[in-house]
């Protein structure tokens, strides 16, 4: 028997099963570093200790991003080698922030099932929990994705579709133990606008550019040890190219977001995503958000924004879907989250 | 109103203004190795703890060009967004080590400004200096650059051109606290030479080259927060090329010097440079150095050496200006700074 | 006289000849995060903290084959600068693990010396030692490379051909001090295949691949502090490639072996390996791996596994030699080397 893994199929998995993802990791200062060196990434909580300490944290967290992607990158082997497509995100919740030397690891529970008419593919919902190594869980999400038959021929499982939030509710996020963001320091965060500044509907256009570069995304999935083959090799695809992880044009569109949206500090939920059309590189990512919500929040000076971020490779910003309902082929990205910003 | 930052234009700066740049950021042993990842930096006191606690510091420190990078880098978005050309260096001096763990930031006081005759830019004198977590000045440099008007009807501003010394006399060098060559450990350091092989005049020639890759500069270039967006935006230029940051010349230049210069170990002083033609990614950096001035100082075993640091992609060493006193087209950088030595 | 290195010429070498290589190095969180960047590396014991402590060490060790990179890249100055080949490795074996904060140095013994037929180079063979800044060896390894003579009308020196193990007696190899696989965690360590279960000449296939870019190569390289310059200067070879350093692919094959031999934990032994052809940016790596051997060991519940590596650039899986004996054109790599597996 081959001693590789084959990647599991659509009817490899079972409602309620609990995978346990392989293999651990522990990050430190230079996961950090490295994340300012791959994306553009400015936000000051993430950047400074000191601006960390004087909003009521010990240091400065590793980029939430950051810490989802060394989570997802764990699911990899398990949920999506043999999958056909990246179909959705939904309920991503933040829920303790990673600071180096934490060790995190990943498991998934199937939630949902749901085999397609031609017989061939399923869709399988995962929620995925990460975990530090006090056992707690840092950062929560479902994900579901088409999956390959391994025999056309197998009998379909009962189809379960579970209902999922559509937004996260603000009452549900979870706000950093001891985030105070009442002193505030505006000049040293790079901007003057504040929670109160910005309108629901209000969109942002962030200006920068970044072409991208094989070198880069390949060194920032193999980081977080994401390990689908079409990201590293170009032999895989026929037109070979290698196709870049989602994850990347994530983080990529969220730093360039800092030109306008500075002070939306922390991500604390994920409410949606789609990754429109694939990313290749050579081109050139820019991004635009769209002020979607506005809460208030039990903590100190802060707020939570919910933001639409959109990453192009050009086009018209503020452009997103044609008449058809489809992503205009320009569209990388449309994620849906919520940050916290101070008031 | 827009939320981006548009940048400032030549009539946003007046005398005396204090600018407070962002983002704070805390440098760890991330940074310090990818500084010896993106360039063949090899000298000793940067390389090895030991060798730091040898020489009398309490470890490693970030290279003194790294430091200068993240302080420089946060003055971007502030001084150059809308400038045309980086004109010049003068009075850089380091002040205090940074290790890991400090937390910098970055100020920027107008100390001149002067109107070009057409009327549509002017050229902005500032006097960054780059602080700790403690408030201490790690560093301090004088720059100016071009900038555009926003409206070439503005009232120019009255020209105020500061008095800038040409080279830092030595004894306003400032050497790190305990700072001891006495017992230098030359095989472990690399080269036999020391300060006293060293003549006034004498050229050296650093032999290696390296070749510019587009993933390797962005990510240096990112690393110190440097938002310029000429140098990751392939769209920007329209030859679709992505100017290069003066910066990573000049520490790819500095680390090839090692190759001739291993004992030069700590830059103590800038006394001018000039970014004489851009850099491209492809193009293949050699360096070569001229002695331009030796002084004692008062540290045990401690000499300063001044230095002219080249930069090219190409020619014959030693050839820096053409008959018409202006740089050859295959110079890069032309830098002059002081270094401290073993004597 | 020229201040830079020109490297050592075939007469400059004597039998008995110690040489202290520069320079020393620390290595920290940054160089492991950076190795993790560069290859996609996913064993347990070298990506988590808490997987060491379960398996009796203090922390996660910097990966193996980075130890070896750091002690070799000090030896090219001395050593290969004027190399026309690196023709073996043998005896090498690690003897303690390098930890974050560990500064390590190297010196080489030459211990064979035979000048070739052509009287125009030499071979030259070098016992290398890696110490830490308790001065105890943490890996030795011999290696032999033809080297230039300055002087073809140099006389020859005797000949001495020192007699290397083709492989290490498993009882010479050096388990980690306080090893202990006897609670191995399969699941999180992401294979359930044990030592039991891999049979001598069984063959794995890798399975997947990587691209190589310059970037990564030469950031990699760099960080080693390996200066051949032919590693980073499109210029030196007529062809205008950069001939990408052999340990480059030494890492990633063993990363590759992940998927088959994730349990194939730590390197012990290095019995021998050739470069069998150059390799270059543009390529895709493939591996492959064969079951050599089998061995006890006194720790509990460590097995040692004797394994061949090969790197290959495409062509089938398996195929190594022709029929004249010779390496196929398409194998970059083949190592063979002990690594220790849970029983």
């Amino acid at each position: 028997m081959a001693k590789t893994n084959p990647g599991r199929f659509f009817e490899d998995y079972t409602l309620g099963q609990v995978i346990e993802h392989a293999v651990p990791r522990t990050v430190g200062s230079g996961e950090r570093a490295l994340y300012h060196a791959l994306y553009p990434a400015r936000h000051a909580l993430y950047s400074s200790d000191e601006f960390a300490l004087a909003s009521g944290l010990p240091q400065s967290p590793l980029d939430d991003l950051a810490a989802f992607h060394v989570v997802f990158g764990k699911t990899v082997p398990d949920v999506s080698l043999n999958a056909v497509a990246n179909l959705g995100y939904a309920e991503g919740r933040w829920l303790k922030q990673v600071y180096a030397g934490d060790t995190l690891r990943s498991t998934s529970e199937v939630i949902g099932l749901k085999q397609n008419s031609n017989g061939k593919t399923g869709v399988v919902y995962v929620r995925t929990r990460g975990m530090n190594q006090r056992d707690e869980v840092v950062m929560e999400y479902v994900r579901w994705v088409m999956v390959r038959k391994r025999d056309a021929d197998a009998p379909a499982p009962e189809t379960v579709v579970p209902e999922l939030s559509k937004v996260i509710d603000p009452a549900d996020l979870v706000i950093p133990e001891g985030l105070d963001f009442s002193r505030y320091d505006f000049a040293q965060a790079g901007e003057s606008h504040r929670w109160g500044d910005y309108a629901v509907g209000e969109t942002i256009d962030h200006v920068d550019g970044v072409t991208l570069e094989e070198a880069e995304h390949m060194m920032a999935t193999r980081l977080w040890q994401n390990t689908a083959k079409v990201h590293f090799d170009a032999t895989f695809r026929p037109d070979g190219q290698r196709l870049i992880y989602g994850g990347h044009i994530i983080s990529l569109a969220r730093a360039l977001s800092f030109n306008g949206l500075a002070n939306a500090q922390m991500i604390v939920g994920l409410n949606g995503g789609a990754h429109a059309n694939p990313a290749f590189s050579g081109l050139t990512v820019k991004a635009w958000s769209e002020v979607l919500d506005k809460a208030e929040t039990s903590a100190p000076g802060v707020g939570a924004i919910r933001l639409r971020l959109v990453a192009t490779k050009g086009g018209t910003p503020f452009a997103l879907k044609g008449e058809d309902g489809k992503y205009l082929p320009d569209v990388l990205l449309d994620l849906d989250y919520w940050a916290l910003m101070p008031t």
